[in-house]
């Protein structure tokens, strides 16, 4: 399984074609400037324009480094998801007496572990719930503004009927707890990743910088041939934009975009796992592609 | 909820106006220094002034880092507020055993536990109470320096009081704590993010040489026509300055701004996940916004 | 052990051969154009190529340091599991009382244990098992998709089984399944660092970048004598591109390559202190070399 | 409680005036040299100067962060001491029957504890303890090299009593145990950071290399003015070393300097809470103000 | 005490030497080459050099942080066996019950624990074991590969006996047992610092960026006077070599060298202290200064 996302060049040139085109249109309106009119004599520094480069090459430079950490932190989110699906429930298995009762009562839970998943999956990707969660929703009657949390809360009051059922001693309890909360911090990582968006005063700066950048650019280069002065004008900035997009398109890892998390790849694994572990059939996988992203 | 803090250019610009007043002041007098007296003799290679850019923009580059990681660190602890509120209550009604009473032991808990989540924000943003903190504070008769930790006390009276009353397991009462002593972490966090100011050396040196750039600058640009030699040293230092006020405002999540960590909402988003756990009647929610920003 | 890992100059070179030889073709047709052809004319500044090598560079300082932390943070994985493999056997020994039976438990167990490690190594690697792995899978007739994750399933029923038969405090319990829940954890990490790909559209632009700048980087060298002219272009892309496969490489640490994690080395040393701490036989050790490298 | 650090201009020229005397020596002679003697052949391209200069700007950004970092860990471990002090006292009160008797051990442990974190502040910034701390340790004549860890350990004397005295179960004694291990480790990270000097080479290596670029610095400015040679000469070395004095100071956060963690203030922070955690009588609080900072 | 480690100047001289004599000769021919022959005309602009230089100035950056990065976690990890060889002979004495012959014990255990540490450093220097160490394995007849792991499992089976005999609660004996991996986890992390070089392709790279920059830069000074032009070839590139070597010194914190971890000093902290707690006499101290480096 390698996620190895095709982002289509044309996804992306869509997404920047606006700046494309106000980069050319200023690029050929002070090339005809500089080229045809006196404005010639206003020569601005290459130096100046190299000053504020170095400077933008920085800002994007950091901006990238640090949307990849987000963009990272979201992976190893979901990876902690997987370790701890695991975990939890072969520990169950380990501590509750096998018995035809208990099996049930494990393949339930897990069900509905295997449902959070998804369903937090597609919660965080603003997409309608699959049909697969959605019948589950409906099968079981559940209604909630925040179905994971829901969800959660339905373990809980499972563990502690199992609690009273099987005798579970205390020790184990805590220590089931203790998985559960760490999937609970999971989903609320996950939250916090995609409501909090990236400073917007920083962004816009950047922004700015770019375009006061492309505005002096072409008065620095005044003594080249006009049409390669003009491509040179319209390449630079298109560099620093490209880069500051994709730098935007990293930090937001839960959008039903290429670069996502693969959110639905990494529930059918936690599905297949637990399903080994507990012995179950195998429920036949809903094809998880929906839209256009296979992720 | 999409927290994207709409920040008014104007809000900003009044922020920096002092700075551009001395730039625009200096630019003008050194402008005219240069091309109306023999001043004009005086060339600073641009090749220095670009020394102190890339000085300058290092400094400014890795100063935003650290500004975004302390305000990212703010966000991260409230997240871990949100956690661990939502895994204190599920673990207390999982192991208090449904009853009247215990259900009412509950919500008095769970409100308590809003109005720390309120008061710990109102008390980092130094705003008075909110009309439902100061109620509740006046009906419960509290008063303290400290009020959130003085809640937290009150947690601790209470979680003592349960395990008498409910007879809880001491395994359970120590897993109850860890989690209200990581509440407790959480509120110190806040407490060491808002008190401690950046090094104040470490800010005016970057502020020093941002002008000691200004001073020379204008005389490695004395062969440019005067309207654009004036335009360009009034541009760079601003916006060098602007990135540093950016990060001086990132770096302060807790002082009532537009980029601060929205307390408010996330303490509004923790009462509705509580009241649902408890299935208690939702209690209508304070219109957050108070003052200017809504956050 | 100094993992002191002989990278052949010919295997990374046989890696970027194909941009070498773009780089070299592009390189001469440019050269012809510039100094034998009317293209003479257009002089593309050498400070506009500098502004792009600037912003390359970063980008790969910072990429390369991205994948140095993937690198690392693998080793640091397989060094945990070093940890947890002693403490977890340390434990068990500790608390399960002596005799002839549970000696044959515990090795029945530690053997299982390091072939759960060649395995995982091996599973990362995409390499067939080994005869040591295939041979343990083949005798006790296991087969499962992801065998390392089906050997920790054996492992908890083997606890289970423990904690009846010699009456394991539930305590004593929890604390070894917290060791066996890092061990799972650690698994979990591998699989993700194996399993997603550093973004490729952040790959891809840095790649594009370098192109670019090939493309516009002998424009400025026009005044240059033609050889030293072609050397220098043909040198500096290929100095880009070498850093951007040196991270490359680097990022991926479990690809059977010279700068792989160790990861049968290291499985060797954890048998080899399993065997001293039970006071087993020493097996003898396959020779972990296979294919090419020796790791 | 803002901890304004204000940093005296005089302290800091006061910290670096060797240096300034040894760059302004060098300019005077060099640019004697330069103008007046046939040395004014001697060119050094400023770009040589510019290459060591960006080398400088990277170092010295980097080492600034790095410098950053250690302060902000100092700040940390000082924030966790707040949190875990509370912590403590507020597990003791929650745990231990009330009772006249019990009132008065835990008043007892809570002045200790609050002894500890004075003396441990005090220890680290190798001052005389204050006459709370000493009239403490004379008043429970105690004495040792380490008087913070001797504290530690009367700490858990005093637990293992409390244990016995009022039967605490096990649990809550490891829960107990637990957080005296964290103040534990806070205490040696702290002297962790005192103790390990910032790696002289590395320091050594930084200051040489602006050294190197003084000394070519000059050369390259031969085209101008004598007295703006001059100056720049002086002013960009000096802009450098101010830098890597600035990183100094706040590498090591315990020196009784402006820049230094506040841990007296913190300490009367800790001691407020707890005495009103415990219903204390406040102690007068002797004025944390000694010698020449107010930290 | 101050660790600070004075690095012999002639030491570093001697590290580097060989590249000082590759660099000196090559600028000697070169330029010669440049200032006696037609070689003359071959001019490398000093921009190319200067872009090359730009991007080894922020590899080396980069690195050296790494560098700096690994030497701290070596700091940070026997910061941590100060402090976890406190909590385990504290927590040891408040729970076992005092006695002559739990006096034994206890001091028997604390004896071993000092000879860990001792045989840890210098197991990790692979120098031959101290007096004190040797001394203590001929005692007790101890052998293995591996000393310190084998004094761990020692510790574990004394702990298993002290259970019995001193019937420790299972609760408090997990709390023990977690300090113990707690250090055998450090003594892990040690050895993966120790065992894994750096990766050797990223520092070949460095190594072969430099020496590009160092052939083609004399090609952009040949304007200069001779013997100016001869020294700058020569001082840059060793200012880049000595960054170089500086960060790999520091990337390899146990190798018997000045800016090592002060391994026996921190050792003697740790037996000063566990002798302090438990009253013993004071050990006489051997003087941990053998071979050169007062460490």
């Amino acid at each position: 399984m390698i996620l190895n996302n095709k982002i289509s060049i044309f996804y992306f040139i869509n997404l920047i074609k606006l700046d494309i085109i106000v980069i050319i249109l200023y690029a050929l309106i002070s090339g005809m400037l500089i080229h045809l009119t006196p404005f010639k004599g206003v020569d601005i520094s290459l130096s100046v324009s190299a000053m504020i480069g170095t400077l933008v090459s920085l800002l994007l430079a950091f901006k990238t480094s640090q949307s990849y950490e987000r963009w990272w932190e979201a992976r190893i989110i979901w990876g902690g998801i997987v370790n701890d699906s695991r975990s939890l429930l072969r520990i169950l298995k380990q501590y509750i007496p096998e018995s035809p009762e208990s099996a049930e009562d494990l393949e339930q839970f897990a069900r509905r572990h295997i449902i959070w998943c998804y369903s937090l999956g597609e919660t965080l990707r603003r997409t309608e719930f699959s049909v697969k969660v959605s019948e589950y929703l409906k099968k079981h009657d559940l209604t909630s503004d925040n179905i994971p949390n829901f969800l959660l809360n339905k373990h809980s009051e499972d563990l502690s009927r199992f609690q009273n059922k099987y005798s579970l001693n205390p020790n184990i309890m805590v220590h089931i707890d203790s998985v559960v909360a760490r999937l609970n911090d999971s989903m609320g990582r996950c939250e916090r990743i995609k409501n909090t968006v990236f400073p917007k005063s920083y962004s816009l700066l950047i922004r700015s910088i770019i375009y006061v950048f492309l505005t002096i650019f072409p008065f620095g280069l005044a003594h080249m041939a006009p049409a390669a002065e003009i491509s040179i004008t319209i390449l630079i900035p298109i560099l620093f934009i490209s880069i500051e997009r994709t730098a935007m398109i990293l930090q937001d890892p839960f959008e039903n975009r290429p670069t996502d998390t693969p959110v639905s790849k990494i529930s059918q694994t936690i599905e297949r796992n637990l399903e080994e572990l507990l012995a179950l059939p195998q429920a036949e996988q809903e094809d998880a592609m929906r839209g256009y992203y296979i992720l």
